[in-house]
């Protein structure tokens, strides 16, 4: 990996836990907190693409919010606008990977620039990094709410390419999400997929250029490379 | 519903059933045919969100395998290319809904011109209608393939519009899918959603103009209207 001069790492699932929230579902709804939190990822995810698809970008938090919606709805789940609110917020107070902090340490500290590409809003990435410590680990937060599209739209992979000001071979995207990891892929970034679940890849004609089942062993990738 | 002088009908769940592909996958994995069908269907859609928003169309057919190649994974069953292919070919002997031939015959007899809107390759449209002896129920076949995008983008509902040569405000999208009822409604489509099975709606913003457990049930509002 010696002409890797910046990574791009998405957010949501890569840097941070997503089912950290799942604890807070479980205060309101006990019991039920993970299968809230699988369900409210997976549309949460879905409406980002069909929103996308249809040109009716909204932030990210509002997406949240309306998957979170649909969630209690399927589950049959009262789900009043208070709480709605309460439990969409738990997105901005997600837990990094335990690994994390250390790794993108040791990553500046070898001269590699660093960013965050996210679906998240301005805010929303500003409120999970700096909660987390970790406002100091990054270059550029990256949201593509400029571009008013999701990834894995070209459009939202641009904008790691013009922040950096580099050749997007020069750029390693890392993702936890096998889609995401597609789309950078075929937008031309040397990918790392973080497979920590022992979960499988999608079949949509790209594989990944490395696959590690954390940033630790990122780091090690890197090293042993350079 | 007077203004209604066409129908434009989603194929997929919506006047076949998906899941009857489902025995076929019993067939091959004991026990597992249901699984199989769920998990198969869900990354079928994703794919072809995800490919139209990569700008990486390919035929709905090979999403359908790379679709059922993933399933086979994730689920870890061994699959090789002739079983992949022979379960594929499921897709294109699809049963319809028990109640679809009779009100198809009813809304002609009506004098409304009725059509079919899928994400279907032409090839696939042709022979699950053929197989199912209802060719000669539609005016139109339309399938997305020539603007090779899925939907719910845009450019896939503007192919009705322009083969009915109506206003779509004149036209009925009929899905069972809420994504996809939504995507027309954006569009401009009056829209009934059809739900078989007490599902909820998606949260995009968006409501149906009119929901029905069946095509059927679809008959009678369009006489009690007329």
């Amino acid at each position: 990996m010696d002409h890797i001069k910046a990574i791009a790492f998405d957010l949501y699932g890569t840097l941070f836990d997503v089912h950290s929230v799942a604890s807070r579902c479980d205060e309101q709804f006990p019991g039920r907190g993970q299968e809230i939190s699988n369900v409210w990822r997976q549309k949460q995810l879905e409406y980002t693409w069909l929103r996308s698809l249809m040109n009716r970008y909204i932030p990210f938090e509002h997406v949240t919010e309306e998957a979170l919606r649909y969630t209690s709805r399927h589950l049959g789940l009262a789900l009043d606008d208070e709480t709605c609110r309460s439990l969409s917020d738990a997105y901005l107070h997600l837990q990094p990977f335990a690994e994390v902090p250390d790794a993108l340490r040791e990553l500046r500290q070898r001269g590699l620039k660093l960013a965050i590409l996210s679906n998240g809003s301005p805010h929303s990435i500003g409120a999970v990094v700096g909660h987390a410590g970790l406002r100091n680990s990054f270059d550029h937060l990256l949201s593509v709410d400029p571009v008013r599209v999701y990834k894995p739209d070209n459009r939202a992979y641009e904008l790691a390419e013009h922040a950096f000001g580099l050749n997007r071979t020069e750029i390693l995207f890392v993702s936890s999400n096998a889609w995401d990891a597609t789309g950078a892929r075929y937008f031309g970034f040397p990918t790392a997929w973080v497979n920590r679940g022992g979960k499988v890849f999608d079949e949509m004609g790209q594989k990944p250029d490395w696959e590690v089942n954390g940033l630790d062993a990122l780091v090690k990738l890197l090293g042993a490379a350079g």
